[in-house]
């Protein structure tokens, strides 16, 4: 965190206008520190490079007298292409610079082969960067589960995928001509949340997500919470399933995970054993559930007590402002969210209780925002600050 | 953090030197990205004031034409007193800039009742400014176990006195006429740990204390996370005991926390249950351990496991460069620092294994300096805000 790592003025004045703009000069001036003359300085050439524009007199204050006007990013200044890279499938949002999606594609994935979804990127990139018009992609941001180091561009390893050392954002690159970051999904999901969604403004929170795995991104003073070693959020692999007698084996190998309790594949199986029908899906599982039977309720009960008692361990260390608990999984919410939030609050210590819970859905093309959002602040913080916090 | 609550130029070349000096001015430009006008304009005011000093040149480079003097911290510019309060007594200690011990001092509490701990406060203050001359006291830290606000100084609940809403932090500045600052102390600690001991330079670390409580000081990014409802780093109520078959009940109610297993207290109350002899003391539950009996030894090394597993969690949501394991209780570590790390290494997730365990003793005396250096940083990084990092 040395001094020439913060963000200089320009970048400060840029960011505070898209996280809580339109603003006047002087509430900008405010809100950054800045003096008049330095706000005027750095304002100058990002108005003249059409950044930022000006938008007239702040409503209900037209005052005799020199007139207050709003300044404004402009959104569509740049484009940005998300890709996020699942198992069978490509999914692409075209965004503008505050990651709001423009145009979406699915493309399905023949193989895992790297070859083959390096080309599979830059055909739906292509595409994507092909419509409607406006300006030319400014860079791509592809997401990934796994253990993926952005500032290398390499995915150190992709279980889904089973990939290894794979110099993802250099293949992107070259295969599309297009500036390419890469990040883990989750991490990038937080990031959008960070800079435009339910994280903005707060001096900490943590998205979980609920899905094929269980993961969370954690932000903390405007920062995500990267790991010394690569490795942070790992909410799946909190130990804390013992607690309800659970023995199932996680795919890391110990017992008591959350994720081998509260994944997707983990409630399947664990809904197979307990209803006896090794052929049951999901869907199938969620419709037993909802009808009454009480072997496959059990099942979501205990998925929910685990998250729960997760969640509670993050609101113990951390204690963050806000968790949002959000994936594909919530779509199932209902059979468990009275588990969640009862040993949540159980659990919590204290004056974590209070952090607040929020549950959203999360639409798969959100997934690929979450690129988009991470392409976007490469340009707009590039030393990975945070936004600035409006109190 | 807003540009206004950035370290200025002054706060920044101090801290710099502070915690990387001696340096030559040349590399606190280097360090600090401050231009040298920049750097010699805001020395100038510190060495007159006498908080920095000149030193000559660096040894084996003595070159010919102009010398590249050394510029330094004066520890002794200014004393802090540091007081830690604990059930029965008060440990205080008198420190310089560094948090580096001038002086120490003990004196027992006959009574947990405020006025009375505060007269105590202000009479072992007294003693320790008296001493062996040097600049007056510039404040005093105050560190305790439980709920502290440090920002409007008062102890929220403390569970060892049974102190709810004290404030604290003015009822000793008036019974001492110092400045006065108070903190929780496992926080304290770890403020300590981060501005001089094993946390200096890091990018993040955890601080773990075993002991009558199990806490834990978590810094990111070279900031205390303090969590945004005034809970954090508690360690102690993960629910991980349960994946070790205990159902002991916690002081918080729940089941399986850390500290109903490895608390000083839960140990004894184990060793007590697991031999029979209810009269059996710590002291005496370590030595039985040492000579090898089963039952007493099968505590320790539950305790151990929960500990590993607590660790581990830390690691994998948070990924730390570091864990330092201290408190009263690692003074018998050798009967479960096995359990702790084979535990810590199967429950990290991937990388997060990486984390370097470090285990160090605390003399009781460690945990005073905490409050000097929670005082003593308020003076130099007023905004709270960590070290730069060295990188």
């Amino acid at each position: 965190m040395s001094l020439s790592s913060q963000p200089p003025a320009a970048a400060l004045v840029f960011q505070t206008l898209l996280t809580q703009g339109p603003l006047t000069r002087a509430e900008l001036g405010r809100r950054t520190g800045l003096s008049s003359g330095a706000v005027t300085k750095v304002s100058t050439p990002l108005l003249a490079d059409g950044w930022i524009t000006e938008m007239g007199q702040p409503a209900g204050e037209r005052q005799p007298g020199r007139p207050a006007t709003l300044v404004a990013v402009r959104p569509e200044r740049a484009r940005f292409i998300g890709v996020k890279v699942t198992a069978d499938e490509l999914i692409g949002v075209a965004a503008d610079l505050t990651a709001t999606p423009l145009a979406t594609r699915r493309t399905p994935l023949g193989s895992r082969d790297v070859g083959t979804v390096v080309r599979a990127i830059a055909r739906l990139v292509a595409r994507l960067a092909d419509g409607g018009g406006g300006p030319a992609v400014h860079s791509v941001g592809v997401t990934i589960s796994g253990d993926v180091d952005g500032h290398t561009g390499v995915v150190r390893y992709s279980p889904f995928l089973d990939w290894r050392g794979v110099r993802l954002a250099d293949l992107v690159e070259r295969a599309t001509g297009v500036p390419t970051v890469i990040d883990n999904d989750v991490r990038a999901l937080t990031v959008a949340e960070q800079w435009f969604g339910s994280g903005a403004g707060l001096s900490s929170f943590a998205l979980v997500t609920v899905g094929a795995g269980i993961g969370c991104g954690i932000s903390v003073g405007g920062r995500l919470v990267s790991g010394a070693h690569g490795v942070s959020g790992e909410i799946g692999h909190l130990p804390v399933g013992g607690a309800l007698g659970s023995a199932q084996v996680c795919t890391c190998g110990n017992t008591g995970c959350v994720e081998a309790i509260a994944s997707t594949q983990a409630i399947v199986d664990q809904a197979r054993e307990e209803t006896g029908d090794p052929g049951l899906t999901l869907a199938e599982a969620v419709r037993l559930a909802h009808s009454g039977d009480e072997a496959a309720r059990a099942v979501f009960t205990r998925a929910g007590r685990a998250l729960g008692l997760a969640i509670a361990s993050v609101a113990n260390l951390i204690g963050p402002e806000r968790i949002i608990i959000s994936g594909e999984g919530v779509a199932s919410y209902d059979l468990f969210a009275d588990q969640i939030r009862r040993s949540f609050t159980a659990q919590a210590f204290g004056t974590a209780a209070e952090c607040d819970l929020v549950v959203r859905p999360l639409p798969f093309e959100a997934w690929a925002r979450g690129g988009a959002a991470v392409a976007a602040q490469r340009l707009f913080a590039p030393a990975g600050a945070g936004p600035q916090s409006a109190s």
